[in-house]
């Protein structure tokens, strides 16, 4: 969450628009995703990292929040792109981001993806296995193209994160360990194939890390590599791609994080290891997502029925819940809200907020302190909710998916419209 | 899951076809529904319920699997539908389903979606609440409609089900506690409300249950609350909602529960108690929706990379995941495989199957065993997705939805096409 704005009429600001006449003109539930703070997220990328250190590059990682206007936006900020699918390298397209500056990941591709994405000349791939780069090879050669690789490596350290969203064990069902026979044969293979270029290495070590330690721990691992890959094979990398997991404040008691604490501390250490190595500095990668995207948006809500049961809890039901927002019943994630048109007002009456979906697990906030003049009618604001719920949407119990609003220095616009019953049914034959 | 065929190809067949065969024609992921199976499953509960037992009901809980065509199977045989929203309201509407036979439920009805479901006359409303209840009176009054509905009660027991999908507790965000001042509120309320006709009583107590002890631990509460209210209101009530809860088969070592397992001896209390009070016995409803549906279906992939990590395990990643089943990431959930083009072959090789999704909990099964000779390119069938599976899909990582296909006895015909890159961008201005 952010600190928040509360205008004269009480009512919750964001983006310099008023929460309230936004629910009303809009409806609700509703997606409200501030411009100006995606531009100054960026904007700190560059003045603290790609401005302060030579050849570095950041990535946005589409997959926290993905649209048209989002990618134009990002790219306007100069940062290229991380793709997880045919489908986000093609709506990367369609929003106009030069195919150079995209990475392509994921531990899965399709044929079809990776036809689609060297066709399109997506400037690199993150590839996963030996089985995917024997194909990448394949459909390069059969295309008459070269295609630009980093591989995945895991580091073999135990991010200290969620289980779920914690991706560098040597137990991941991502890349390769970083040592012995696996490492040594499909670094070797990307060497040998004339239609693939060996660029370097990606790395990522969590998601949601609130302190840069699962960083600072998997680096000397992977710079250990790099010498190893080096005296073996006689390469050095002319990339390394040190992935994400920027956290973000998500609730009060979080601290904000900068991107700096993460690769200050990593920078020193990579050109220290270069240059006592005596081997050229690789260009930096790192892929931000939810950084950039979790505080840019808050989803809007219209309070339904308040039910309290006796001595056990107040439970506050709005009109959406897991579908637009299923990271807190696929993680536990915690949220703060507050109602938005009793903004001014303390908080000091404890609700249970839940959705509307016929699902007991289909809670939004345990516990959550609200104007306690709060009532059926009212508007509800979550905030932090920019990144990983538009893009894990769902229409489960047949709800349509809300509509996305950017706001930018008091204006608004409708960005992706309200999805309809007829929607839902369009693919029925 | 099911007993399963294999033809003398060694492939999976499935509602009469062949599995591989079904891939090769409409791609993976593909969702597949047994018509024959849905059907049989409502002639059970036709021939062990309907048939035995003078005035019952049961309605097919539609968030379970809904499309137009699940609809018109659904309805030719005889059930009733359980709707939670308005989009589910407006697709069994569509569908040509009878407003009258359709049960409206959800804790958090909008306005709107009470308006719709008024106006197109739909059968009953599950009344989760005061504000609800009053909403319905407005709104009825306004439309010149009389609103017949049943109140939703909670007993108070504590399912042993998985905690997300136990409903029934005191602590529940669904209905009103079955003793004291709220429940004598609603009901009194209903009762005086002259554009409210009072049915009688929901009850639902819990998800997948494989025996039915939550259900009898449950009913001698309802029952005694059924007296206390007749007593205090002289109102006996026309109808019981029982809910539904049936568990199914997932994996092997589970069994199959029969319909009758749970109504019998519901039903033998229900007479003896009705009996005892000189009571007329109301009209019974039941819920079935994953008993229906669950091993209706099956869902195909194609197998992708497969990754030996020494002394760990074996990925093997599929071309869906998460977003096509996030059973698996929200619940835990367990399933079976096959090797669909090997499923003649003795599955004696343990394989971890993971989704296509960048996401390190994008799993599918943990352990499973396939045959030992699977390899990419391979067609892996997974069993028991009929429920929960293509309602709740998303678009997370801009994966596409899978198709679904319909068969019935060696036919098949795409009863909801794949959806396209284009068809994610939509909705974008």
């Amino acid at each position: 969450m952010r600190e928040y704005e509360v205008n004269n009429r009480g009512n919750l600001v964001f983006g310099g628009c008023d929460t309230v006449a936004l629910a009303k003109e809009y409806g609700t539930p509703l997606y409200v995703i501030d411009e100006e703070y995606l531009r100054a997220k960026c904007r700190e990328i560059r003045e603290t990292f790609l401005e302060k250190y030579p050849n570095t590059k950041a990535v946005y990682a589409s997959k926290a929040l993905q649209t048209l206007e989002v990618c134009r936006v990002i790219k306007e900020e100069g940062l290229g792109f991380d793709t997880v699918s045919g489908g986000e390298v093609f709506t990367a397209l369609k929003a106009g981001v030069e195919p150079e500056t995209m990475v392509f990941h994921g531990n899965n591709k399709t044929l079809d993806e990776i036809e689609f994405a060297v066709k399109n000349n997506v400037g690199r791939f993150v590839v996963d296995n030996e089985y995917e780069l024997e194909n990448i090879g394949i459909i390069a050669k059969k295309l008459g193209k070269t295609v630009k690789v980093q591989i995945r490596i895991t580091p073999g350290i135990d991010s200290h994160t969620h289980e779920y969203i914690s991706t560098a064990k040597i137990d991941s069902k991502f890349g390769v360990f970083c040592e012995g026979e696996t490492r040594d044969s499909i670094i070797g293979k990307a060497i040998d194939n004339p239609s693939i270029e060996l660029m370097g290495f990606h790395c990522h070590v969590g998601s949601q890390l609130m302190d840069n330690q699962d960083h600072m721990m998997a680096l000397p691992i992977v710079l250990n590599m790099v010498k190893e890959v080096n005296e073996r094979f006689g390469f050095a990398p002319s990339e390394l791609n040190l992935g994400g997991g920027f956290g973000i404040r998500y609730v009060d008691s979080e601290q904000e994080t900068r991107v700096a604490d993460f690769t200050d501390p990593m920078m020193e250490e990579i050109n220290g290891f270069f240059a006592e190595n005596k081997l050229p500095v690789p260009t930096i990668y790192i892929e931000p997502g939810r950084w950039i995207a979790g505080n840019a948006g808050i989803t809007l809500y219209t309070v339904g029925s308040i039910k309290e049961i006796k001595g056990i809890k107040t439970y506050l039901a709005v009109d959406g819940g897991m579908p637009d927002n299923p990271r807190k019943i696929l993680y536990g994630a915690e949220y703060e809200a507050v109602t938005a048109n009793r903004a001014a007002v303390p908080a000091n009456k404890q609700f249970s907020i839940v959705g509307k979906c016929c699902e007991s697990g289909d809670v939004l906030i345990d516990k959550c302190n609200l104007a306690e003049n709060t009532v059926s009618g009212d508007i509800l604001a979550v905030f932090a909710t920019g990144a990983y719920n538009y893009s894990m949407a769902s229409n489960y119990n047949r709800v349509p998916r809300p509509a996305l609003v950017m706001v930018k220095s008091g204006k608004a616009r409708l960005s992706v419209r309200r999805e309809t019953y007829e929607d839902m049914i369009l693919r029925e034959i």
